[in-house]
């Protein structure tokens, strides 16, 4: 008989890994795994190293807390981004997502996560500290929260506004409304509502 | 400004790896690199050395071509298994698949491809001497065709039928017909028509 219906222990291992992945599921799993088992050898071996080389030699920007290969990261070190402005997000993958529309100019702050007592995260497990400092040293006019909606994100929104109102700082967050190319009928009631109170003027009379 | 539109080069370097797999576009690769730097390092290295390990320590079976760990797999060293039907495939999914059934008892040999000349693929690339050494050694009454209904299927199980017809073996293919619990209207023509054509005796009159 085939033991847990894998013929192999090394495929079920490499199974195993793929499928604790998120939104990798078992099947998945065995597909890219016998996948990778057609490849040359050295395409294995670039596959696994690239990930343990990241995790060994990745640095984090001492600034922004944004990903990097060096001290600084790519935003922080070129001087033409306007450091007057600073967007607050949650996690290195809203960067990314901010520079793609390639529609701001101004520094990041990475949170790395945000307040959530039911996963073990408080205030003081962020990185606050260090925005309030970059608020108060430098020449800082503008701090964007672009956290998500949750009830976490307003909690962590909430709380860095409390923490940045002793600043002479300008606090913004992001604008919510029905999205560009979206339907009216599907749109949530939530963000329907909000973009009709919140509409903006297209001509004044 | 970032490079590529991410912000480290190991980091383009792992999305690379990730999406270069069959079904994973960059955004997929970016959401699981980024998964796999929140993980304990030792994960990550038991991550890559999963696969490194199973491309380099795998074996196959030296009878019917099966992964394995060991000289022999599975099913053919299991004296369990009726060794007098064989059951030729394509793949190790396909073993696997029929595996999972838990309906078949009889052994397997895998072929590893199936004749296609698009992809320079010719009857001399497949282990068919192997089969035919098998049948005509042993003690092998049937050979079941369970290749694909696709023209290289055809042609490959029409290539073995004739090379196996010198020797006394009855060959068989495996049922087609409308899938257990699928709608007649949402099968395609062939099936829906051969089904009727093949159709099985309910009740004899």
């Amino acid at each position: 008989m085939l033991k847990q219906n894998y013929s192999s222990r090394l495929l079920e291992r490499a199974v195993e890994e793929f499928s604790s992945l998120p939104g990798i599921g078992k099947k998945s799993a065995l597909r890219l795994a016998l996948h990778l088992l057609k490849q040359p050898k050295e395409n294995i071996e670039r596959f696994g190293k690239a990930f343990i080389d990241l995790r060994n030699e990745v640095k984090y920007c001492s600034v922004c807390n944004m990903i990097t290969d060096d001290e600084l990261c790519a935003v922080c070190s070129d001087p033409g981004r306007d450091a007057s402005i600073i967007c607050v997000v949650e996690s290195i993958r809203d960067v990314l997502s901010i520079e793609n529309t390639e529609r701001y100019k101004g520094l990041y702050h990475v949170l790395g996560g945000i307040i959530s007592p039911m996963d073990g995260v408080g205030p003081g497990d962020l990185p606050v500290a260090e925005l309030i400092r970059r608020v108060k040293d430098g020449n800082v006019q503008e701090v964007i929260l672009a956290l998500s909606t949750s009830m976490e994100g307003d909690t962590t929104s909430f709380f860095l506004y409390k923490k940045l109102s002793d600043y002479p700082v300008k606090i913004t967050t992001i604008a919510r409304g029905v999205g560009f190319g979206d339907d009216l009928e599907y749109t949530d009631e939530l963000t329907l509502g909000k973009s009709i109170e919140n509409r903006q003027i297209f001509k004044l009379n």
